[in-house]
């Protein structure tokens, strides 16, 4: 498999954590998001995905977008270990916990946004900065709490397995670190994540190890 | 079941045309989303859904966030007429057209979106509604391209069959209608909408049809 990604993208963090979950083996390569590169905006790649982000999964002649749908196909074609549980109630609990960070936060904080609202609006860094921690604590505030029910052992967002709603809180967090947001009111969130990164296939995939690669 | 929602929110209005689509009776209440009512920041609402958006699905003792974690439950509990084609490749390809609409456009262009721009950053209504356009635009540019190869009709979004992707795409069309988007550029995607928005179950969805009920 081939995996089109940039490493600080969340949504690309979100694609290497489940393929080493998966244990899939996989080449990369960069696709460079910053300011005045924006290769993703290149006619070559915009033939890959019209949609002029990242991450795009080769498998074979599949070419697959949007981060949730190739997790969700990894989970369909290597269904060991699972990334969601097999009750309609608990998949549907995982979905929402990992779609509250996929829809509610990742998409207003995207290097595309912050270009607009640095660039087209001229908003300075304060204002962006302020931007950018409003949605993040929008959803941690919801996540914290529905957590306080869903993890089943204050290690995992749901139950006491890895699921998607994992794969997708790492991410966010580390995102939120590097933002400096205040994370102090989200306890059991961090506690999680804490858990989290320290097993092989989260640290693995960390931006910091794929750096222009 | 009962379904939490506004009449005029995007994610509401996907869940109405799903529990349509799988011929599902349902109760409706309404969560007036207006400033100056935010009957979704309650703190009766919050305790039902911390995270403060519509909808919220109840199915007997379930209650269910995030309008397509609810449809994948409602797909997985009531799988006829299915939302999703049997093969990985291509459920992963319906999952991502549904996730540029859900997590590329509707996020960046809700109500609570609008309102930060409009109150905290002071934006007028011409900023606001290049704003809105800019999201709109960028989404069904994308989509207007990988329709041409995944569409089989010309009035789907994938294949020949009613898909989670066409669940998704209608009520996002209403909200570029609403908000006089330019449309010209997307005759594939007025195509799609304008043979889905003819069926009944997406017909019998429409906000009008629930305006404060």
């Amino acid at each position: 498999m081939k995996l089109h990604h940039y490493y600080r993208s969340s949504a690309s963090y979100r694609v290497r954590i489940a393929l080493g979950l998966k244990g899939l083996a996989y080449e990369t390569v960069a696709i460079d998001l910053k300011p005045g590169v924006n290769a993703q905006r290149s006619a070559e790649y915009l033939a890959l995905n019209p949609e002029g982000l990242v991450p795009v999964l080769q498998d074979g002649a599949v070419t697959l977008t949007q981060s949730l749908a190739i997790i969700e196909y990894l989970d369909e074609t290597h269904p060991v270990p699972p990334l969601l549980p097999r009750a309609p109630a608990a998949r549907a609990r995982v979905r929402g916990l990992a779609l509250v960070v996929a829809c509610e936060m990742a998409p207003l904080n995207n290097s595309g946004v912050l270009s607009y609202l640095k660039g087209t609006l001229g908003l300075d860094e304060a204002a962006v900065n302020a931007w950018y921690a409003r949605w993040i604590a929008r959803g941690f505030e919801a996540l914290e709490q529905e957590v306080a029910s869903t993890s089943g052992d204050g290690l995992h967002m749901f139950g006491s397995e890895v699921t998607l709603a994992d794969v997708c809180i790492v991410p966010q967090m580390y995102n939120a670190r590097r933002f400096q947001c205040d994370l102090a009111p989200y306890p059991r969130l961090r506690g999680i994540c804490a858990h989290l990164e320290s097993l092989p296939a989260f640290a693995r995939a960390v931006p910091e190890a794929f750096e222009g690669a």
